[in-house]
């Protein structure tokens, strides 16, 4: 298995050669890779850094705009789709790819392999394997790597004190490929360097950020800026010291703003340590309380990072409330890449389709900046699936244009990847792509009922794992009923939407099905929309989507993939199968259990 | 927090010197630190190597018995009791301690801190501890310690190859206290040193097996044996080469016979890898199965190694049918001091009154031999709750004369233990030890309801937690029913026993309360012999051990007990306290939930 193996760019085998340093250079070189590609280079200072526009095979383009127009019109020649027309430009300044990198080489939620460059408890890594990483984000794009966890745990805290050279060195790498450095910071630092306190509005603490921030930036001059995650799931943070998020953020925005540093402050605070018993409190209300009366006091380079849902990253939640709550404010959408609640890159699972809904809900310009969890590490195939890396690749192009394109997306990255497949065979192989999702949300997780996952690693099913836990993540389903009520009548949480979508999500006969025992709380023998019960929608979607994983491994099985991908992806493939079989008989099982009502198709379920 | 606190002998409080060798020398050091104790020591080569007598002051004994004699005689001076009378000898040879200690210094299900003589890949211990450790086990009758977990990781392979020479410095150690070494080997070594084979039937391998005892036995001479668990939980074993476990027994054994080596075969042999849906398959039939048709095949020098249950160590658990099955085999019985499921150290769970119980059904003769799992570690207490050392204490005594008399040892560990405390603090505290283990019972799992417990950690509830998981352990809870039926119409465990015990365990209206739901599957309103439904019993057991347990507690912070004790103590019992309420109330939920049955007294059962 090639270390050179290059999802969706399989034409530039080459490595990039390490001499150079500029985002022009790097088009010239790619261009020189495909023969007879005929695009001129027309670097252009006055179009702003990240534009470009393509006219009589003239590629002109700003700094690192010169780039992505490269890569976006050797792409365009190779699917045989026209050039675009016009100005092109990204949507987004600050299109993020947040790392949970841990320096001793592990990856939190990492499903590809172990870190790309961390091991042993510092840098390592292979140099043109990280430019060959470049090269995959630029052509798609995306501008900025985050490359430590947000849990910052030892020694990554010495990132950026110690250890600066070398991220200065690695930041090198990536700087050819208009790719910039951030890092995730440990709110508590100041005291993990034997100073007395945190406080953010303690002058000691202002300044030792002041003075750590003038040290970064002067080793590293586009540093991109600092991750924070604090006061969530034990890490530390301004609650300790009585003062808000807002204060907190813009602490350490001001050390930074002097450098054009950006502060992205993740807004996923809840409490973690909830008793069951408590009906009071309800998870997914947290960000929304927390922030919203925040809007308007956070500094101009703050981002605040706000989770597409409310829980954590599940097959299906609304979107965030909070969106929609904060229009002083710069927000970053967060999604995650790692599919840790949705196949762990075991199971099939194409994010286009969940993103084409999202925007549905969430028109672009509700935020400023995108970022995705990663779901890159060691494995040869980056992504650990060969088909994660779609993942990868349709972030870029959502966060460079967001705009609801599942198909296109998908049938793009299918067209480069696999340019050895028929035409119909790209066409099936998309359409499996594309209703992925949908499959997986039946067999796991069907009609908005989260959270039946395997504690702690969050894979495979487990009805009850979480719920007598103390994470918020509560079904309640009893002998008569499942679901919270999240209407006024119960923790109010639908409230927290603007009047209209409160209006559908508060009523079960409008809230839509796949959103139904997220908002609800329903009897078994509850009538749906489409005539059946409750416990027999259950039933049937869970049997459904075991039937179209069955058929979606024979459509797998038949297609003729290069190698090594064909092994790897009918490998995943036979684990996805029994997985979706589990999924399916478990969670029917349990729900016999409690409701004792017989599935009116007479199929097995299981005592 | 002193290194040399000795729970139960704190009147022995120098080190043993270093250069004391022979038991004979042990004793009259330690007779030297008690004076007026008025002892003389009469050495007697014609006694049995472990009897002992004493008389008008004159301590009698062969070999080790002169020490044990000495050990006794102290303790019953600090009891102020009266010394025995006539020949003191052990019932069982082999006394033993299994470790279940890593090399890189876990301990598999250890709570009582990192190992006592392994770190990081080696052997790393403070010598003056491990005479401790010996004389602790010497005082109470223990003569065989295995060193190393029977889930052999690596390197600890290499104990009886590359590590011999500190091997046998390490049992230098515990020589002078008349305890022996034992090693856990993994059947599949002699592949591991590029060996075609581990079959049992291959010349070869006998060869290899008694080249590497000579070499074992060469080094140290009163070397026990070798433990082994076989074809468990994915461990090697004779399976793989269809021979049975008495052919890969025996051919260990003939290679150590000639050193008057032991052979201990753990009878634990189940399918952990059982589909959930499949309910013919019953784990508690598996040991029965697998070895009763050998009876009569194993060679003298091989020990079966029984666990106390069919199951593993649950809080309740009908004694082992294969107890009764294999009258021409030398059993050992197996029990676990670390206290895997039930508390963990952490709960207050005196085992003597488990054993009490275990002895009304198993006769001593029996067996003969007894093991327990270790409950010891590297904290200062030896064995992570100041309590948890009677259990150790408990078990020599037990091994050493097995006869009811919980009341007796616990009194006896008490007063030694706490010679400070009043006569009334002291019968208090031994009354409270004496029914913790009924207290733990009624909060975790009365009725003989087993593994609610969370999967991985087995701390805590978790009522479905292994229901749908691959280890055979299921309750099968619906909104109706619980349990399984073992009985004939169910999956004919109950038959395994002998006719009397089989005819009461298979009626629901003779078997125990306590085991009533290990036998049988009853209904919700099944009415028990108290006049209660088998709900409300599931209810009323667990508030009441929720009561005790805060009864418990009052009577525990009102003790004077020594520090560092009486801290420890109080700060694991307010854990307890919190696990307790958990327990209660999460089972009491799930049950509510699937019954919908309410507390008939109206106690709060949480939604």
């Amino acid at each position: 298995m090639s270390e050179s193996r290059l999802s969706w760019l399989p034409f530039l085998e080459k490595p990039v050669p390490a001499d150079l340093t500029e985002p022009a250079q790097v088009a010239a070189f790619e261009l020189s890779q495909v023969p007879g590609a005929g695009f001129r280079l027309a670097p252009d200072a006055s179009l702003p850094e990240e534009a470009w526009s393509v006219a009589q095979g003239e590629i002109r383009g700003g700094r690192t705009g010169i780039l992505y127009g490269t890569y976006a019109c050797l792409e365009a020649l190779k699917l045989g789709r026209p050039l675009p027309e016009g100005l092109q430009q990204p949507l987004y300044d600050s299109r993020m790819i947040d790392c949970w990198d841990n320096m001793d080489g592990t990856v939190e939620r990492g499903y590809a392999g172990r870190s790309l460059w961390f091991e042993g408890g510092k840098f390592s890594y292979d140099p043109d394997r990280i430019r060959r990483l470049g090269r995959l984000l630029a052509s798609c794009g995306l501008n900025v790597l985050c490359l430590n966890n947000v849990n910052v745990h030892e020694p990554a805290q010495n990132l950026i004190a110690d250890w600066l050279p070398k991220l200065a060195a690695f930041a090198g790498l990536l700087r050819p490929f208009g790719v910039r450095l951030m890092t995730s910071i440990d709110f508590s630092q100041p005291m993990r360097e034997d100073g007395p306190t945190a406080d953010p509005l303690d002058a000691g603490v202002q300044a030792w950020w002041k003075e750590c921030a003038d040290r970064v930036w002067a080793a590293i001059p586009d540093f991109f800026g600092f991750l924070v995650k604090a006061d969530s799931e034990h890490r530390p943070g301004p609650f300790t010291y009585g003062r808000t998020h807002a204060e907190g953020a813009n602490m350490l925005a001001r050390a930074i703003a002097p450098h054009g540093g950006k502060l992205v402050w993740r807004a996923f605070v809840y409490n973690c340590m909830q008793d069951w018993r408590d009906t009071h409190t309800d998870r997914p209300c947290a960000a929304y309380d927390t922030y919203a009366p925040l809007d308007g006091q956070f500094d101009d380079n703050v981002i605040l990072q706000v989770k597409n849902g409310p829980f954590d990253f599940q097959v299906r939640e609304p979107v965030s409330p909070t969106f929609y709550a904060m229009p002083r404010t710069h927000l970053a959408l967060e999604v995650q890449l790692a599919q840790e609640y949705t196949g762990q890159q075991i199971d099939i699972y194409a994010m286009p389709p969940m993103w084409d809904e999202l925007l549905e809900d969430l028109p672009p310009q509700t935020v400023s900046a995108v970022a995705a969890v990663s779901n890159m590490g060691r494995d040869a195939n980056l992504c650990g699936h060969p088909f994660a890396a779609l993942n990868l690749y349709a972030f870029g192009r959502y966060a460079w244009s967001p705009a609801p394109r599942a198909a296109e997306v998908i049938r793009d990255w299918v067209g480069l990847t696999y340019p050895g497949l028929t035409a119909d065979e790209r066409k099936t192989l998309a359409g499996l792509l594309l209703d992925s999702r949908s499959v997986y949300e039946k067999y796991t997780a069907p009609l908005g009922l989260c959270w039946m996952v395997s504690p702690n690693n969050h894979y495979g099913p487990s009805p009850d794992g979480y719920e007598y836990q103390a994470w918020g993540t509560y079904h309640k389903a009893n002998r008569d009923a499942v679901g919270i009520d999240r209407t006024a009548k119960g923790t109010g949480y639908a409230a927290q939407y603007p009047p209209e979508m409160q209006a559908v999500y508060e009523d079960p006969a409008t809230c839509p099905d796949e959103l139904l025992l997220f908002f609800h709380r329903l009897r078994y023998d509850y009538v749906m929309r489409d005539g059946r019960t409750l416990i027999q929608r259950i039933y049937d979607d869970h049997f459904a989507g075991l039937e179209q994983t069955q058929k979606m491994a024979e459509t797998l099985y038949a297609l003729p993939l290069p190698e090594p991908d064909r092994t790897e992806a009918r490998e995943r493939m036979a684990l996805q199968l029994h997985d979706a079989r589990e999924w399916c008989d478990i969670v029917n099982t349990f729900f016999h259990r409690l409701s004792g009502v017989p599935d009116a198709h007479g199929r097995k379920i299981w005592d």
